[in-house]
């Protein structure tokens, strides 16, 4: 097992994770800088003492798995040429999260490798279970449309969602290892900031999602950093096909979620701090009397379940360990 | 002048603000605790060098003018003391903020001095300077609704507004002078959470100030607390009543703001951070071409435009001072 | 095992880890406060299911082992109670940390059960491992005497300790789950703030601890809290008894530390973030030219190693387990 | 009036305070990047709506005064361009801190224009007074000097310093506006980082100015970083060359700054908070009975205080303004 594009803070936690995992064992971390330095070097409190080296694919011989952390366009071809070595795959990556090629083109131009697009399971894993375990490539959820999703699916399974706002918040760490005036503490600290405004990529995504479980329908999505590092919160406004009562949306998200290890429904409204460093999800559900709107909140750890632990529950699946192995 | 109530944040800050006015003159703050204790040792960095004391209006001999700033209900009856006196009263509580009293007794109960609201302007001052200079009573707003009516106004003017949904965010300093959960830095810290779900009471008095422009709808309203100290973001979401280009759009915030001295309509989305320790509102509205809504993003300081600094505007209105006099 | 006073951050965090155990069972949880209510609704994050109950010794039938979480002087009186029953106590209060009596009573008033002094070890694992496996009471060392005897042991052992000047840093969490000033996210957040200047309790027991490895000195000792969650730092300025050079100094720490599973010595200054939520302790040692003194840098996560996990870390060598056990 | 080096943190503020002061006229701001932004809209909370410039002196025509902030050795030269055009300057750089050429060419090489030395004055402003006011060129101090040396200078005087270690921590944006490991929230955050261990460019302007006071030691100086944005406390520990009584040591603190517009002698400790965005040092001595040494706690803001409105404390003096015009 590698994680190549260990030195981002996707990587480097994945790296962690598997690091101490008792089924996997890490046997390298490529990154495009800072070869030749240690990991627990450039991310002490990780502690992983594996020297960073370059991707050379040739190099590490027989390879069952691979975690790929790279910038979308550049992680496809990574991508291939580690299944072309026959290692099975959680791309961390934009570019295999979108089953339809055409909205991959609109947002990001042409494809590099469409035809592995074929093999790709979509890696929300409470929702794509058997694609998962079987799949050669996994295509990790962006964060936002993790905790999104997971807000919205029991209310788009049962035909609810007419129109959906979507206002999500996050800590800088989804920023990731970039230096500049969104992550510079003396900026970034006491502000809270809107960003991408009717603009988003992780609109199609989270659109493709609530799709597949039968709701059409345009979504909202604003993003908002908040000055903090790890944590991510949906707030999710749903003004519903027909009147739901509170009953009902209970049974609906109990009945969802109720044999999920990582998903909790709870009757508080959830703060990240709640889910802080873990790879759970947290869902609070209700229906609002003055407007009729019902609101779900959804909160993560944007870098956990937000991505590199849901990677490796999604490997856990992929590899017929538990699936809680190294996440509890 | 005094400052009733000034050991809250919001009192304590009304007073610096007047103790380095050139036109006011503070002669006393007094508090239901701390009396005794010097208000520049409660708040070193205010730096007001007066003796918090009790409330005793008959020692204040004659005074023009007065901040109250107590909890709701607590406030009503002093502010008719003070007005009995013949001070003109600038009252940061809700109780005269909803000019509607069943719609005031609803959410806190019986009105302790319902006969007050006739002599009360609200004290947006955007909207109602005509009615603020000349009232005697100035119910300051929430500074929830200050974010949320000045990003929607030109909006609702136009009859534009069909469905309206807020999602704000506020500083930990919006939870006042308090010592709890929601406050301690080992808690509030690292941490976004949500309040008071489908029950707010700000959202009558949003609505009802959105209903004086013409536009009668219920409004879909949810805070969140985030880790910093002071800041306030509204996030907007409206569907309109029609297709709006972004020109209209434009024009409309521009024609509705470009004289006002402490409004600044802005071109790229506004961050908290850019209005700190100041009385400008901040607004940003675009329209967005995947969903026919509308986004408007409002920034204040909570403390400041909303809160303290607002009542020193709506105070150099009553007084005939230019409006930014001891604000710029 | 059972954990008393888990609702403060120590106890709450002990509890955490013992739930999360692979050998302890935690099969109780007290409070003088919050009776009745779960543990996992007042610390979400820490997910130990179990409802807080009022300490009722009689009712826990057999107890091998307890973890005391009370303050200074109600903690003697519970810990005679659990020894009375058979329970071997990890003590996390002051009561049993000082050895002489008398300077216990000058700085705490009368000692409540002086008598049970003879059974009790002092918990800085590292320097009191043999009398910890056996003894029936460990009185867990304070966070600050951690770090600092930590950083200055293999001086003091080294005779080589003239003069100490210890500055240590903090976050919020030191000051406990308490609620007023020092804990206000709008208060402390953006601070930096000393305290206790000139009349700190941690210093005998520092001097105490010195002491048995030699050195006998009055150490100045002060303390600052600075605005973050966990994380302390004492930074460590000694005049030392000759000069010493720095290839005697780096053979001095990795000789002490060289077979610690749990000290870092490192050659960068060591920043708390690489030791959060972990039992480690990172130390860093240099001899400046300039003056001649010797600077040891020592950092911890003060409720972790500073607090509960070096709790777990001495219950893991009294019950025989890996002392490692539950805690990587 | 111009600020040359206006788009990082200290030519910034200088520029706010400097285009809303009601004597100085700001003309124009230069950078060596950002040009053609307005420098409202890279600082938006500055407010100061003008477009940025290259440096092109002759472009200015005649210039009364400057302020250049540009790093080290970079400065020089264009202080000297400057001064070749008739402007007095006030130098944020540490290119003209050292009066002693041997000292500055030890730490930073050669000197650009030691042939200025002459006509600068040191900006310590409640020391060298006289000289500032005459001066042409005024030599910023360092942040960590401005706070240890006011912390120090009346226990210099007096010759009461026989050792001296200076613990200083510093806000974020000590840093400035760089863009790295260092200043990343997501780093910086939740953390206290020592830098620089035993190698601190500061120690010799310190070491000089107290020098001045009578002082001839070495100090022992030690810098940290701790998460906020702005705020820095000095913690100075003396060992006194004899014994200070507590009465002798407040007679010497009051003595000095007892007429001081911008030095508060306090009687608690002093927390940054309280002198945030503000000009004002506080500093708090206290004598140590245990171990006879004197404690001197020193808060500023490093920016404020430390940096740009300290320079405009020196041109309000250099121009014979009243000397808290537009600091207050």
């Amino acid at each position: 097992m590698i994680v190549a594009g260990a030195t981002g803070f996707a990587g480097a936690l994945a790296a962690h994770l598997l690091w101490r995992h008792p089924r996997f064992e890490l046997t390298g971390v490529t990154g495009r800088s800072e070869v030749g330095r240690r990991l627990d070097d450039l991310y002490p409190r990780y502690r992983v003492p594996l020297e960073i080296e370059e991707l050379d694919l040739d190099g590490f011989g027989a390879l069952d798995a691979a975690v790929v952390s790279y910038p979308h366009a550049a992680a496809a071809p990574t991508v291939g040429a580690l299944r072309a070595r026959g290692a099975r795959v959680v791309d961390l990556s934009a570019d295999f999260r979108l089953a339809d090629l055409s909205t991959y083109e609109r947002w990001y131009g042409a494809h590099p490798r469409p035809e592995l697009l074929s093999e790709t399971a979509y890696g929300l894993t409470e929702l794509h279970r058997a694609e998962i375990a079987s799949a050669n490539i996994v295509a990790n959820p962006g964060c936002y449309p993790t905790a999104s999703v997971l807000a919205l699916a029991p209310l788009a399974r049962a035909g609810l969602l007419a129109d959906v706002v979507i206002d999500a918040k996050q800590g800088i760490s989804g920023a990731g290892r970039t230096f500049d005036d969104t992550t510079h503490l003396s900026i970034a600290g006491e502000n809270i900031l809107p960003y991408n405004v009717a603009a988003h990529r992780h609109t199609p995504e989270i659109e493709e999602q609530l799709g597949l479980l039968g709701a059409n329908l345009k979504v909202q999505f604003q993003a908002h950093l908040v000055p903090l590092d790890q944590g991510e919160l949906a707030s999710c406004y749903v003004t519903p096909t027909r009147t739901v009562a509170p009953a009902e949306l209970s049974e609906l998200y109990t009945g969802e979620y109720a044999h999920e290890p990582f998903v909790e429904v709870v009757d508080v409204p959830p703060g990240t701090r709640d889910v802080l460093a873990t790879n759970f999800c947290r869902v609070f559900a209700a229906a609002d009397p003055h407007t009729g709107k019902v609101i779900v909140l959804s909160a993560i750890d944007n870098l956990w379940k937000g991505t590199s632990s849901q990677a490796i529950q999604n490997l856990n699946l992929m590899f017929s360990f538990p699936e809680t192995e190294g996440l509890l």
